[in-house]
Parts: C-alpha cells; sequence; structure tokens
C-alpha cells in the first residue's frame, strides 16, 4: 500500500491518493487535480476510484475533474441527490488493488457523511486506516451547524453516534485520516497534527471525553461562521462543477487595461499587509496569500475579478485557490504591479499602518481612536486590548455601515493580516482614517503590554 | 506537529522530518539532503536537530552533509565510540517546538539502536507516534546479523525485549514511523505500507505473533545478503563520511575520451535491460535505476565510475544514488550514449535476449541450456522453474568463476531487471553464450508455464 | 529593441519574438505557444501582433492558438484567401512599441510569402533586420516546387526577383531572421548557423551567386520530398487549425487497456533504435524523438495514435510535436513501458541489429543480403555501399510490397534512426529478416570501410 | 554554428556560447556559470575555450569557475600580467569544431581589449560575426576613463583606431555581438537591441559619425561615475577570483538571530520601494532588484550582508547578483520577512511615501521641502523638477553629511526605486523626515506637471 497526502493549504483541506498493484484511489480531490496524476504516474498506477466523504461545503470538489482526466469512478455516500457519480450503500466495499475500501455511512456532520475503512490484505481484515472526512478530526469533531439551528441538537446526536459506534469499535490502533487540518473552518480547533489513530483520539480529543448528552449541548453551544459562499458552494458539490480541463491564465493588463476592467469587475491585492498599505490600486480588497478563502465573504459569483500579485507564482496561486471556491472568472491581473500604476501617474490609496507600539502609545496618550478586533470569539476570548471592539472579519462587510465614521479606527487581528482585509472593507466603504495594526495581538503580547480576557459584550 | 516522510527509493530508506513552532528535526537524513531544508523552507522552519536511529548499514548518513548547512546538532543513541554528534542517553529528551522526543534505548538490530517517541503537548503526554529505525518495520522487525552468527541469539533476544518491553507498553493507538519500507535488505518480507501503529503490529506483523523462544529461533536461521559495501558503511557511518558540498557534477565525455576513461575505471550502464540487450559498452554492468544498489556487490572504493544512461534524467538519478552509496567517485558519463558510442564504429557488445515464450521453447525442444535464478531463496522456494539452478545475484561475482562454460546460459529473475546485472557480470567474465529472460518468472507464470516448488538443492 | 529566437527542434522551425515598450510581437509561432507568453511575461511586455511569413506547409501554425491566449492580431501577406486573421498589403507597416515593421511581398517560396523588415526608431530610419520567412535562408533559399511541376520555373524566378530586388536593397548590413535552420524539409542545404546578413548571404550563399537563368535552372532541378501530411498542414494553415487551449495529456493504459486499443488504432515508439530492435509491440512504428516528422509519411489524421516512451519527459516531447503537425488524437500510451508489457508475458516483436563491423563481414563473407540505404538521394551520392539500392526513407511505406522478400534486407541510413524508421515500415509488412545498421554510413566510413559515390542507378 | 546570448540583468552584461560539432566556447562567462552546462549539455557539446574580452570591471568573470567544471582552457587579449589562462597574440586563430576564432587586438577601452572574430567554414572564409567586449556597443563605444583623467584622450584616441581599423574592414555584413546592454554603467547610451551589424552602426551609432578629434574631444569630456567595488573587481579579474563550486545558500534566521547578525553585517532590502517605505528592518539599504549592483556603492568586502527578501525566488536572484560582484559573504536572510519581524514586536522603521500628486501639491502650497534628485546627469538635463537639487545616487553616501537637515527632504529619481536606495541612505545617516517620491520624474510628466531643462547649477 502506498499513502500520500495533498494539502490545500488555505481551507486546511486533506485529500489522500492510495495505491496498490497498479491501481489507485484518490479521497476527496482538489479541482487543480493535476498533482493526483503526477503521483499515480510515479508510482506507476492508474487511479481507477474517487471517494467523497462528503458534500463539501468550503471548496469545490475536484471528483469531476479528476473523473474527466481519468475515467475513474466516483463515490458518494448514501442520502443525497446526487447528480454525478454512485452511490455506495453503508458497509459497500471497493477493491484498490490488494486494498478494500469499505463505505463507513456516519452521519452527523451532514447526513450523508461517510468514512471509508482501509484494509490492506498484507495485514489480513485488520482495519489499518479510516478515511473520516468531516466527522472525525485531530483533537476535534466536524461542525453540526449546517443544517441550521434546529437541527443541530439531532445532528450532534448523530455525529456522537457515529463517532463511538461505528469508528471507535474499528479499534484503537486504526490511523484517522481527517478531511482537514489546523485553519480550517470546518472545525474549531482542529491540531497542527495531521495524523493521529483512534486510540489518541479517544485518549485526547477534548470532545470525545464528554458524555452524549455533554457532547451535544456543547457541540449545539458552538458559533461557527459561515460564508456565504458555502451555498455556492454545496450546490456545485451536488450538481457537480463546470470541467476546467486546465487552470484559467489571467490575462496580463497594461495600468490603462486594468482600470477600464476594473469599472465592472472587483479587485483583489494578494501582496503584503504592508505593502498594500503603502500604496493600493483604490477599492481593491487586500486579502494576503493566506488568507485568500475571505474573499467568499465578499465574492459576486456573477462578477469577473482582477488581482494585483508580487510575481507570476503569487497569481499562480491566486488562481489556483480561487478555482478551488469556484471563482473562475478571473479577468485579469495589473502587468507591472502597482509599480507600473504609480508609473502611470494613476492615483494611489494608501492605509494607516501601525505598530504595536504606535497603538500603544496611542492608547496611553488618551488619543480618541476606536480599535476594531477582526478575530473570531474565542481568539477575543483569550485576551483582547481593553477598550476594543470586536466584529468578526466575516461579518465587517455586512456591518460596516453601522461603524460610526467619527474617529479614525485602528483594525488589529492576531497579526495583521485579517485586519489588512478589515482595512481594506472599510476603505471600500468610504472610511478615511483607517490603519492597520502590523503585528497584531500577538505582537503586542510579546512586547509586554495588557490585554484583558474580560467576555465579549459588544 | 508536522511531518513529511522523505523516501528513498532504491534502497527503500525512510527518513522523517517533524516540525512545530518553527523548528524542525530531522530523523534518519540521507545524503542528498536539500530535500529537507526545502521542506523545512516551506514550514519557514529552522532545522535544529538530527536523530539517528542507529548506524545505517545500507547507505551514508546525511546527518553531517545536513548539520554543515543548518548548523543542527546530530544525536545518536548510546554505545558506540562516534565520531560526530552527540549521545543522547536513555529516556533522555530533547524539546522541538511544542513536541517532544524521547530517546528509548532500543537493541537488537544493533547495540546502540535506538527508538525516538514523540509526544506533542497538543495532545498532553500521550505519545503519538515512535520512530523505530531498524527495530520494528512494518511487517517485520530489524536483522540480527550483523553483529555475526554467534552473536545474532544474543542480539535476536535483546530485539525482542526491546520490542516488547520498550516500545509495546507505548500502547496500541501509537503510531510506527519505521526507517525502511519494502524491498530494503535490511529486512526480509517488510511490507510495502509505509505507516502502522503499535496495535496493527502487535495484531498482524507474524514475528510479533510469536513467543521469544520461537522468535529468536526463527531470527537465528534467517539468511539475509550481507554486501561488502556494507562494511564501508559501517566506516562511514561511525566516524562522519565525508562533507559534499553539493551533489557531484560528472563530465560529459565524449566516445574517445570515455573509451580512454575507461581504461582505469568501471562502467555502469543504467539503461533498460533491453536496451542493454541490443547494444551496450563492452565490459559495462547492467543496472537498471531501480537495481543500482546491487553495485555494492562489485563497486570499489578507490575505482573511479563511469555512466551510461539514457538521458541527463537518469544521470542525476544515478549519480544522487551512488553518492547515498558513498560512491562520490564519478568522473564522468557517455555524452551522446550508446548512439554516440556507435556511430564513432566502436565495437558494440550485446547480450542476448529471450521472452518467457523463447524460453519455454527451447526447454521444451530439450535444448541443452542452463537457467541461472539470481532471485533470493525465499523468492526461489516460491516458485522457480524445473531444473534450473540458484545463485542469489549478489554472489554471482564471487561465484562466476565456478559456473561451467559449455552450454548456454539464461539467467532468469522476477521481472528481467536483477538478471541482466547478472548477465553483465557473466559478459566480464568472458562467457559467451548468455541470454537474459524479459519478464522474467513473472512473465512465466503469467503465461501458464510450469514452476516447482521444490526446496532448493544447489 | 528586445529579440529571442524560439526553436522547434523536429521540424528545424525558427520562431521569433520581439518586443519594446511594453509590446511585443511573434513571428511564425509554433503551436504549443506558451513559450512566448512565458518571454513575453519576463519582459513584462504584451503581444500584440502575430506575423505570418506565409502559409506553412510542414507544421500547423501557432496563430490562432496564441491570438485565442492574448487578443493578438494576426497579420498574413497578400494573396490567399484566409478565413482568419489580417491581411498586410505590400510596404504596409505596423508599429510595436518604437519598433516598425513592414511587409515586404516576396513570393516565390509561394505567392503569398512576405518578409518583415524591422526598423528600430533608435536606430533611425535604418532597416535593423528582416524575417524572411522561407524566402532566403542561411546558405539557401526556399523551395519554389509546391504549386507542382510546371509552376515551379515561374515560381523559381519570382523568388530570384523578390531576393534581388527585394532583400538585397535593404543593405548587406541588414541581419536575416529566416523561418528554418538546418535538418528542414522546407530546403535543401540550410547551413547549421541560424543567423546571417544580407552582406554574408550575398557573398556565401551558393545559390545567390547564379544569375536568374542558372537559379531558375537549379531551382526546377531540384527534387525534395513532399510529404502526405503537407497537404493537411496546407489546409490548416489556410482555415485556421482548432483551438487547443493546453497540450493533450494521453493517458496511461495497462497492458491490456493498450493491447485493447492498439486494435483500432496506430502505435509510434519513439525509444532508442537499440531498444525498439532488442524489444517492442509488434505492429510499432519506430521513431526516435529527433525523427518524429517521419510520421507525416503514414500518419492517418482520424485514426488515433498511441505511444510507446522511456518516460513521462519523452511522452511530453513526442506529444508537443505531434500537435505541431497537426496529429492531436494521442489517446494514451503505455504506462510502465515495454517492461510492462512484457512483464504480462505479452508478445515481443524485435528487429534485428548489426553493427557495421557484422554488416562488413556479412559483405565480406559473400552472404547474401539486400542492403536497403533509406537517406536522401544528396546523401547517397556523397557515398554509400557498394550494391546497397536506395529508396528514400519517405517513400518506403508506399513501395514495401515491391520489395522482394527472398534475402534478409539490412536497412541502413547515416547513424541507425531513419533506418530504425524504415525497418519498423518493412517489419509491419511482414517482413521477417530485417536488420538495422547501428551507426549507419556514418560509422562506416568512421571504421575506414569502402563506399562508391557511383551515381545511383536504382 | 549553434549560438546562444546569456544575458545577466542587473549589470546588463552579454555573454555568448558558441558551438559547432560538438565543441563549444564561451565568450565572457558570469559567475554563477551552470547556465553554459546546461546549454552545452542541450547541444550535446563540450565547452573547450573561454575568451575574455578584457578584464572586466564592473563584475567578476566567471571563467575561472567555468573552467573548474570544464577543464576548458582560458584565453586572454595581450597586454596585461594575467595570473591565470592563456595570452593570445594578436591575429591568433583558434578552432572550435568547424569555426575559427581570431583575436583582434583593439586596445582603447583598456590596454588588452580584444575582439574575437568569427569564421564559419559552412561560410567559407567570411567573418560571420565578432565579439567586440567594450570596444564597440550597440549605439555607442566603450568608457575610456578607467586609466584616469590624462590617459583618457590617448585611450579614446586607441578606441578610434581600434574601431576604424580593426573592425570596419571586416564587413558591414558583420554581425556585432558586444558585451553590454542598455543600462550597463560600462557604457554611457547603450541601445536597447542586443544585436547589431558593422554596417548598422557605421551608419547609426552616433559615436562613429565623428571625425578621430571628435571623438576624442567628446569621449575625454564624458562623466562617468566609478563605483568603488570596481578596484575590487578588477582586482578579482586580473588574479582570477575565487572558485565557489556551487551558489552559497544564506541560512535562514529567526528574527531573533537576524537582529544579532546585524550587529556586525549590513542589511539589504530588495522588497519593492513601497513595501520598504512601509515597513523595514531599522538601517536596511533599500535595493530592488533591477537595482541591486548599487550596492557597490556601500558595498564592504570584508563584511557580511544579511537579506530581506519577498520570498525564495528573490533571495536566489539576490544571492547570485551579489556573487556576480564578488559579494559571496551573505550570511543569512530574514526567515518570514519582514512580518516575521513584526509578529516579534521589534521595531519598525518607515519611510515616507509620496506620490507626485501628493508632491505637486507641496510644492504648489509652497510647503518647504528639499527636493533632491538623484539621477544621472543626462538623465537631469532631460527634465527636472524646479527647484530640485541633483546629487548622483552614487555620491549620495559619501555627501550626505553634507546635506542640511533642516527641511524635510523629497528624493526623486525616474520610478521611485533609485530613490528608495537614496532613502534608505539618508535613513541611515539619521535623517528623519525623509520621503521617496513613488512613480518619479516619468509619473510627474505623464501628469502634466511641469520640468525645467536648465543646465545643472548645483
Amino acid at each position: 500500500m502506498l499513502i500520500e497526502t495533498v494539502k490545500s493549504e488555505i481551507v486546511s483541506h486533506l485529500s489522500y491518493i492510495v495505491g496498490s498493484n497498479d491501481e489507485a484511489a484518490v479521497i476527496d480531490p482538489r479541482r487543480d487535480c493535476q498533482v493526483y496524476l503526477e503521483i499515480a504516474n510515479r508510482w506507476a498506477a492508474k487511479i481507477k476510484y474517487i471517494f467523497e466523504t462528503h458534500r463539501n461545503e468550503d471548496y469545490v470538489t475536484g471528483s469531476s475533474e479528476l473523473a474527466n482526466l481519468t475515467d475513474a469512478t466516483i463515490f458518494h455516500g448514501p442520502g443525497l441527490p446526487w447528480r454525478f457519480g454512485e452511490t455506495l450503500q453503508d458497509n459497500q466495499e471497493i477493491k484498490v488493488g490488494s486494498l478494500k475500501i469499505q463505505a463507513l455511512h456516519t452521519p452527523g456532520h451532514s447526513p450523508e457523511s461517510t468514512s471509508y475503512v482501509l484494509t490492506d490484505s498484507e495485514a489480513g481484515d485488520q482495519p489499518v486506516l479510516v478515511f473520516t472526512g468531516d466527522t472525525l478530526f485531530v483533537g476535534d469533531v466536524g461542525r453540526t451547524d449546517f443544517l441550521g439551528e434546529e437541527m443541530a441538537p439531532v445532528m450532534s446526536g448523530k455525529l456522537y453516534d457515529s463517532i463511538t459506534n461505528r469508528l471507535f469499535p474499528l479499534g484503537d490502533e486504526v490511523i484517522v485520516c481527517p478531511a482537514h487540518g489546523a485553519g480550517s473552518v470546518c472545525g474549531g480547533k482542529i491540531s497542527e497534527r495531521e495524523i493521529s489513530t483512534i486510540g489518541i483520539e479517544k485518549k485526547t480529543n477534548p470532545m470525545l471525553c464528554l458524555s452524549k448528552e455533554e457532547f451535544v449541548k456543547q457541540k449545539t453551544a458552538e458559533h461557527h461562521a459561515t460564508s456565504p459562499y458555502f451555498r455556492k458552494m454545496e450546490e456545485f458539490n451536488l450538481y457537480g462543477p463546470s470541467i476546467l480541463g486546465a487552470i484559467p491564465h489571467p490575462r496580463a493588463l497594461t495600468p490603462s487595461e486594468f482600470k477600464k476592467a476594473a469599472e465592472t469587475a472587483y479587485i483583489v491585492d494578494t501582496r503584503t499587509a504592508a505593502a498594500f498599505g503603502a500604496a493600493h490600486v483604490k477599492g481593491a480588497f487586500s486579502l494576503v496569500p493566506k488568507r485568500l478563502s475571505n474573499v467568499g465573504w465578499v465574492a459576486e459569483y456573477s462578477k469577473p475579478i482582477l488581482l494585483v500579485v508580487d510575481d507570476l507564482e503569487a497569481l499562480d496561486f491566486a488562481v489556483r485557490n480561487f478555482v478551488r471556491l469556484g471563482l473562475d472568472n478571473i479577468v485579469g491581473y495589473l502587468r507591472g504591479g502597482v509599480e507600473a500604476w504609480y508609473k502611470e501617474g494613476y492615483p494611489l490609496a494608501k492605509a494607516g499602518l501601525v505598530t504595536v507600539h504606535d497603538l500603544k502609545t496611542m492608547v496611553d496618550s488618551k488619543e480618541t481612536i476606536r480599535i476594531l478586533d477582526v478575530r473570531r470569539v474565542n481568539e477575543w476570548m483569550e485576551g483582547h486590548i481593553v477598550g476594543s471592539t470586536r466584529i468578526y472579519l466575516g461579518h465587517v462587510p455586512e456591518q460596516v455601515d453601522q461603524l460610526p465614521r467619527d474617529l479614525p479606527i485602528v483594525v488589529i487581528c492576531k497579526t495583521g493580516n485579517r485586519s489588512s482585509f478589515g482595512v481594506s472593507v472599510l476603505l471600500r466603504a468610504g472610511f478615511d482614517q483607517v490603519y492597520n495594526c502590523l503585528g497584531g495581538i500577538e505582537a503586542w503580547i510579546k512586547s509586554g503590554y495588557p490585554v484583558t480576557r474580560t467576555d465579549e459584550k459588544a
């Protein structure tokens, strides 16, 4: 048995390819799926099957794309009116070389959620590993809020049962391969470690130390952000997204072409927060590479995208990640970057940049400013600056109009990247005294400045 | 915790890099160690430590090379007069970011063999995985014959104790990361699967189902080939091999320069068995890429090497793998390949090539030939052609002079690659009617031709 | 002014990209046109124009493909009913940054043939270089036989006039950038050097030392091979070939899939002549990479192609070059190569392989063989083996049935590559005693064996 | 004959590799010389000779480096006590395959300057091209000031004679391949076009339209900047620089390691001018990639270098270019970039950034500022802002202490990159109100703001 993990960094998505005797199968492929073909080529194996653990909500599945290139059969779990692929029944088995992959229906995260248990004939009937999708993560379990608030208790109960009645019996020694790692919006506190076993999770996963009642209570009390683009993903992943064939190649636009195109498109600037602050094209969203998926909070699927990037590598990264979110309509990028723009004498926009030391001085000098903290509630509760207000980053676009415009606003997050997006949203809304705090709460704390843990009031 | 496995294919060597909070550690690095730097760069982590599970016998350690590029500290297990790095005592712990790596002295394969247990503060004190070196493989255990026949029972007993008293107590759920995968000469029947857990091994590893007495008996009865280059590796790995700095770049030689250089060097031809059979430079050893380490049976460390390869990619592959065996003295390669050679009108040597159907016809027609099977004894016992003689491939060079030269010899292995090396050894020894059987026993059996499993007599 | 030459090796096609002030133009792009985008990106320039020197006969133009990716305007010369792009009139000028590109109608090779004269405002009105297409090569001039034998004298006269009346007046100092280099079938004796000037050509090009009368006489007497695929190219290049979007990715086929697919496809084996001789899939054409365009002699545009290659790099090379010939229907390649094939026990075909020394021995021993020389007539006239018969390689497929089958045939060319294709054609036609002479006439002569220059009788 | 130009962008250095019949020669190789090996490999040729047109002043020659990898012989022109390589006499010839390369002693730029005339046996005795080194450029001629002011008239006269008496007689049709392109400090107004002929230069090169007297007068009157690092280069290139073996790999330093290392090293920040302005490590020099060679004005060869870069590609670019200047002692780079730095809470320095519109407003509102223009005198004379002061960029470091500190200073150049270096020099000198004008004079003029051409007074 050969196995390789393919990680898609921004959405912290983990997909897997397994191979045996010239045959291979992929679990939860991503849309830019050339990578699986390359691995299979290296193994001299042929991708025969694609397994989906569930209808994903946070990225566009690459199953159709990969099937198109390989003739592989796509398998889903039971319970959804899939428009593509085939549905496996609970306990149904598929052979891949000398491996056996068995569907284990594990509803909870979603009704159709299915885990796949792998046995390796070299090790007899002993299950070796299980692909748990969004059912069980390392250190956490899947969200149960997608069917709405009323259904959350039911789904949480199902999730508990799936884990304890279906996964636990596989044995402590079975390796757990989940669909997401740390940073995914599909879990709250997924561990950075991407590999575990049933036994380790039983002992160390905080959710699995609870009784069913406590488990359901805690799951139901969780607050997760649901980016509006999720609905679009669900639609794509049920009906089958359109086939790309190849990663799109956005056109290089001169400053004047870019200016014209910007009239009907929106601009995403993926340069660093510092560079964005120093000089950007007016109206651009600031989304550094590792925070690109936040585009989901403002993306309009019918509107074209323009990019401002540092170089061609950054362009490829942005395009690839947008494609994973179904944002294929990237019409061009600013050739020569912001430098080409200002060499034309075209107007530049700026955002204020402050260090934590600058901010401390502002606070100490009783300068009248507002501090807007855009982190998640759990981050906020671990420590924030006294007097700051919290609005979760994703909610800033819809709440921006309710923010007072009388005072300068300093936006802060953990390090200065998410806050740069927040700043760009405020600038687009016409705010004119907006500062990004470079270094964020992390640098603030490292510098020995005080934070409070008082529960959020705002 | 981040982890990545780096596999070196020919010697089936598995090394690992783990990272946490900008720090990284490498376990058993290979000598062409740029790969670890690239991963660490991707993680934005710094390699601080290098752990060696034991003094390797089958490849040159890359610890010094990597330490030279990173200032990392090298750690060894106790019991050998190491000339480089530092020795860890049993149970001593090293921190790597939020990880803890603890030395667990597990002698048996060798006196200094040490496993490294990793705990991840995200999962409390629970051991997450263990790097078992050559102590425990997936589906097998390490060799115990390196200290000689007399010591084998003692070492086997130690190995049993190390596994059962030190590794088993870690818990069924702990992930096992061994130093070798299938195909390594450091184990007999290592599984192709490269990941396991203590629990899976306890249930499915055939060696771990035995009593200590049976275990020692079976280990002592094992027959392993010990390539003469192993001594050289042991020397390198105790004293610290010389620093390469960069992979050597062999010079491109014209046919006439190659001819001249060949007077004092030996030639390795890495093209396919078919291409070698069709036309090669006289005297060359036939070693297809995946069988390159067999050069250990004939390598002379003081003598320069010349290469005949298909293209620059094949050249890089050969150089890289030779360097892993400490064979750095690669002086050049034949520019333009065998084609350049014969375009000069230089003489070509050939090897006969027969398909399994040709061979069947020869056998059926009672043609007087010898069939020389060069597989391992365990492969032979699973089925061989009636009337064939077995000499293990590695022993052909030293036994070649005892082989009768009166009849044509057809050399056979599993598929035709190892036999091509055997053929080349015979040709160098002056045999003139030598055939390589393309497809080998595998094609023979697939074609429905008969084999016997009668115990080896030869 | 920036300029780069892009060479497509097999058809010895030279295309050019020039740039100035963020604008770029491409002359005679090839179909796998990503390379121009990469250069333009490096220059931070935008490809605005594409110039075609003529309707090419030996490869599919990449103009439409490139225009599709860039919105560039395609320009042609006058006189053909182009179905795509725009027609430039004689002397019409286009600006590219600070450059001026002027159409110079230079019929002769074909009626619409147009050269493009480049002036650089940095050097005033002084023409700097001229893209001569197939009108003027380094050391030769274009073919004039494409309109048929009767038209050859007229076209030759036009060509003479175009060169002497339109190109010569540009000045001795003007740099000449032709559309083909040595080895192209579009010229007879094009120099290996790919750059020249009007002055150098006037002094050293043998064709330009002739009077118009002699020129026409000599051009009319030339014998060129016209591969049947040329008609297809002309059709593509007049109407505009279909848009590829991306280079096709042939599927990896298992031996059994390959076997099945081969029932309705033809097989091209691009491995070395030696490897092909040693073992190949029955029925395959032997076409080493640098001779791939010979596929044009046997290609059927409606029939799918299967490939046997050494590795993925060789696969990419073959696909890319087939696409340049409009052969897009490449359905798959043999995964694992011939080795995978024979490991299944599937039957292998062989071709005999002889060195020049073997051949000399055969000849000397009066062994009754036929020697079939497949080189061009001009190569033949420079020296061939006494008693050999010549049939030009491209004509072997149509004449194969007229060849006697009573004796063994040794096929020979210059080095052994083209002869391998000849051998494969004979084997497909059922000949059973066919040998390829490795090293060919080149090695024969270097070995000091005798040749004759007696005019061809055959 | 095969030829390829290898361009090193920052120093606008042009080197060449020519090949014929498996042999190759390189003219004026750069120090990171792997590129020539790759081309030679592609040609299946062996680099036998290296020709130096003169002892270079602006970069370290790669001759020794390349000779070390290839055993090629290095040839120089006559007249200097070379410590490596061999000296060719005037008119001496060397054969490279079917090519002939003849030394043509052409003193003037320097006493030993030598051009190399190439003839191609395919074109008889006709010279095809000439490598003119720093004797003749496209649109300009070499500098004659390196031996000092007194010698300039003599050297200028020699240069005139070399060009008219040695190069012109080769013929109008001969192609000119110079050692530098536009932007080189070795010429004043070299054309962007990198290829020419003797005839084109005779007609269009402004220097070649002059009488000898005028030529000498004009050359003597020229003012060139001579970076202090030139002396170092001359020393390296006479004695032979040390062998690198491989491009150095600077270590990734954590912010705290970087901080410590910075105590004894100097920092070069290669990010964009905007990013530098927004946030940088105090004391860093701002040198965007294409302006890296300006490091020569401040480099201390005995002091280690630290880098702040955008990514690993930018790191490679910086290292490669520093190595070309003999700056091998690059000890490390800031891992994680400036973001990692400010996440630690480490202090950030900033530079003011103004657009041309901001600057216009400042000027119009009679705000009391100084405008420091750091362009070359010839750029300045083509138009500058009224009231601005000019100090050539390279002279800012030595004159910085004479600048008044009472008013804010806006530094301006053509686009904002060189001025960023100027800004960083001022900041290091303790100036605290320093602004970089993004867009520079180019954007200023494009925005329709007024400039004066009044001769420089300052």
